[in-house]
């Protein structure tokens, strides 16, 4: 579809947003990188408006959260207002493996998907470029004698490919006697849960890039002391091969409405959403920025809120809790093979999950709509459904089709986004102070947005949050990790489930990105690819075309 | 010193070719591919004249034999000439670890060198990815319950990563129990000793590119059957990532001479040039394409003329021979400490591995030439030396100081070069005929290149062999896998040795690439860090300017 659609040369889309040619660096006619010294001295009079899209929590029959965030940028677009979309980009694992591309649907879309979804302009690689030279600086370090006494076994900085490799998960390395180096336990992360990726996002400009890169724990010496990357000599390398990476990607959606689409850090292990730098850019470049965050708003919208704008100093002033009919039944307890057919009571049901993620980001200070991204099976009653849950909440609902119709689909989202970002009702707060102690923030998410009963802390995870705090960082924000699908850690506890206990089994501390990781269950961090991976059906045509990306 | 020079546009640099500006498709100011359809279409009425330099055998002393090319090239512009470079892309494995960059040096660079050397326009990463996808979707397909019949212990393909990372050549991977993989031993190479880079480098279109990648035989089958990557349905996701690395790159040079730099695979175990897409590309574009291999002219030339101008159907027109005196020196037996101070002797020595070089060229129908990169501490009577080596060969020797004063200091070699180009005397022909059985293709090489005696097979390796040849790669060419620094497989035997047998300790099949690997001693085919990398001097300076590349 999305390859019938003339797009504008970039250098247009750039000036619509008011960047000079000198600033924008091509990649090819219809993608580029915004000059980042240019980016950095923009200081605007008035800086735009910030609207996050989110979502309930993710079912298997999808919600459209990306397709919601371009069809909301391209409907305040043709209601006169001038935005920027600001996106993650898209990783290799999902495309070749089940989940599919990151570039929304229908007509609404990012373009050229193709490039974009393949290496795009290369950011991902640098990733996975600066992770990797890191971590062959250790291997190299303990080869050569080892003087920062390193063990071994202790080793944490993980290695790391922009592919769904289920065999990399778990590995010795170094066989083969003393010329070919040390043996020891490793294993390969996907690049987006590098913590490179997480720190590039974060970083607000190449000398903060730099020092959050030295503060980099790799591994702990045999007196158990931490490891940096600075020790390692690697801070250097690695920021040269991030350089370019840090400047913002500018593209388009099928109906020209610039989108700038730059990191893209997993939404447990790390934070889930675009670069600080391309979001201030929009900031400073558009009236409006929508913008989006991974997985379900208990994950993602809390750590955009908690993590990112706390961070950088950014006020969101609106946020749209997206749901589907479909995924709504779901949570009312339907199966996916029954999801056929009006089904009134179970919509109903499910609403309670989309009620509980309204209320909290409203925790947050803002105002909310909600969106609902339809289907044409939907029914009249099943929407009604909906409704009558939301008024109840006095949230206004959206009947959406941008997936259909672009941004003519969402225009009424659009008025009621824009009323409610310029109504000046928004009051960001983070959800927790800075400077409660780490177990406290921890059970103040828990109890505020999961509505656990409480959490379980294993002593061996209080000893580790009272060591980081030690440290120095027990103003950081923490990081949530676990399942999306349910409020609880049961991932079949759909709706809004209640009388649970959040059990930690797990901390780790990301030094570099300035967070603390709280593990609730296994997350994986390098996928596996399916029986039939989606990459058997993607080639190239006769005509040079890439096919079969979905 | 190259950050000071001002570039042009690099739409003028492809203007200077007839390149017209929507065949160009830029990645920022200085660095573009050209359209690989525009390039593929170009049927020009009168092809140019391809320009091979290469070198006497490799030392520590350095030869200088892409600083002669693009000199070269820079001076054949500067009398007059329609010029276009050919070069190999440079890998981050030798820009961190120990041998530096790869665009030249001193005046004669092709530039921006920071990010030729960084990741460039992307080609590397994308043969690592279409490498590492393969390489998933074997163990993928393996963990699925195996339809094939994959003998986990005969997979051959391995993974690879752009860097040097000597804790990867030999691992176990896929442990961790039933849910990770299937245990098995596996290892990474470096991304330009992967098949796939040898491939693009051949491939003659998309199409061939599709072609060959099916062919690449990944593992064994339990009754040791040949699994090839058609078998597991990657060659479609393999296309799709290198379609856009299959297009060739255009950079200039500092004195603003195009160069194409595209392709860059192994010289050892692949045939260690650059792309045929490019040089034909080239050929289409400009009257002279000045082009280097890799080693000296017993490897890289040789496989230059005997795998990719046979099988693209190029014809060169003249061979260049690059010396240093150091070198040569070292050649005729001083160690690397002592080459200070005028050592007559030692140089007159030392010109038997330049005079066996220059004979060998010969004996593929080219004209030749030398060229003396040279250093202020050369001597009269050092460079006398060499005349008179040369003089008994009747070939015509030119002092060069193209890195001191770019084109300048190379245009008598320019002239003469130019001269042989034009003079029609080339009668290429390669070494060997396709229908020779594959040991006689190797006796010929060892015979009338190396000089050795005789060729040592081991029973296992003839048999191999014949399983090649019934397998229908008889008309392969052979791609010999030896020590650079030596013509024997000795590396210290400097100069021209004599008396030896050439033993083969193993042979495989690139059956995507086509050609069949001749093993010769250990080939090292992931390179270790040194104990202090060049990647600790390297970084990003306050204004943002890559530092420390060398």
């Amino acid at each position: 579809m999305a390859r019938g659609v003339p797009l504008k040369p970039i250098e247009s889309v750039a000036a619509e947003l008011g960047v000079p040619a000198d600033a924008v660096y091509r990649h090819g006619p219809f993608k580029a990188k915004l000059a980042l010294d240019w980016v950095l001295a923009r200081r605007p009079a008035k800086p735009g408006k910030l609207i996050l899209v989110t979502a309930i929590s993710p079912t298997p029959a999808g919600e459209g959260k990306t397709t919601t965030t371009i069809g909301l940028g391209d409907a305040l677009r043709r209601i006169g207002r001038r935005v920027a979309i600001c996106l993650r980009e898209p990783s290799l694992g999902p495309v070749f493996g089940a989940k599919g591309c990151a570039t929304g649907g229908g007509k609404a879309q990012v373009a050229p998907m193709e490039e974009i979804n393949l290496h795009f302009t290369g950011d991902l690689h640098a990733i996975t470029a600066a992770n990797n030279i890191l971590a062959a600086l250790i291997d190299n370090h303990i080869y050569w004698g080892n003087p920062l006494n390193i063990d071994p076994r202790r080793v944490t900085w993980r290695r790391c490919l922009d592919l769904n490799d289920r065999a990399l998960r778990n590995m010795v390395i170094g066989l083969g006697g003393a010329s070919q180096g040390v043996p020891r336990e490793d294993g390969f992360d996907i690049t987006v849960a590098s913590e490179v990726m997480a720190i590039l996002c974060l970083a607000t400009d190449l000398e903060d890039l730099q020092a959050r890169l030295g503060r980099v724990i790799v591994a702990q010496t045999r007196d158990k002391k931490p490891v940096t990357a600075a020790d390692l000599d690697a801070v250097g390398a690695m920021t040269a091969l991030l350089r370019d990476a840090m400047a913002p990607n500018l593209v388009q959606t099928l109906e020209g409405t610039p989108a700038l689409v730059h990191g893209g850090p997993f939404a447990n292990i790390a934070h889930g959403c675009n670069s600080v730098i391309a979001t201030r850019a929009g900031l400073s470049l558009a009236d409006y920025v929508v913008t989006e965050a991974g997985f379900g708003a208990d994950l993602g919208a809390e750590k955009f809120l908690d993590i990112k704008c706390r961070l950088a100093g950014l006020e969101p002033s609106a946020a749209v809790v997206v749901a589907t009919v479909r995924a709504l039944k779901m949570h009312g307890g339907v199966a996916k093979a029954d999801l056929k057919g009006e089904n009134v009571a179970a919509v109903t049901a499910g609403c309670a999950n989309l009620v509980r993620h309204v209320e909290n980001m409203r925790k947050f200070g803002l105002p909310v709509a909600v969106a609902i991204n339809r289907f044409t099976a939907d029914t009249e009653a099943e929407l009604a459904a909906v409704a009558e849950a939301c008024r109840a909440l006095d949230v206004e609902v959206h009947l959406c089709n941008h997936w259909g119709e672009g941004g003519a689909g969402a225009e009424s989202l659009a008025h009621a986004v824009a009323a409610l970002a310029d109504g000046g009702t928004a009051a960001f707060k983070p959800l927790y102070a800075a400077d409660l102690p780490l177990t406290e923030k921890i059970r103040t998410i828990a109890r505020e947005i999961y509505r656990a009963d409480d959490v379980e802390f294993p002593a061996t995870v209080r000893a580790r949050l009272a060591e980081f705090e030690a440290r120095g960082f027990r103003e950081a924000p923490v990081c949530m990790a676990k399942t999306q699908y349910s409020f609880s850690t049961d991932p079949d506890a759909k709706g809004a489930p209640t009388g649970f206990t959040l059990p930690v089994r797990e901390v780790r501390l990301s030094a570099g990105a300035g967070f603390v990781v709280v593990l609730c269950g296994d997350i994986m961090t390098m996928p596996g690819l399916p029986k039939v991976p989606a990459s058997s059906h993607i080639g190239v045509s006769p005509a040079g075309h890439i096919v079969g990306l979905s």
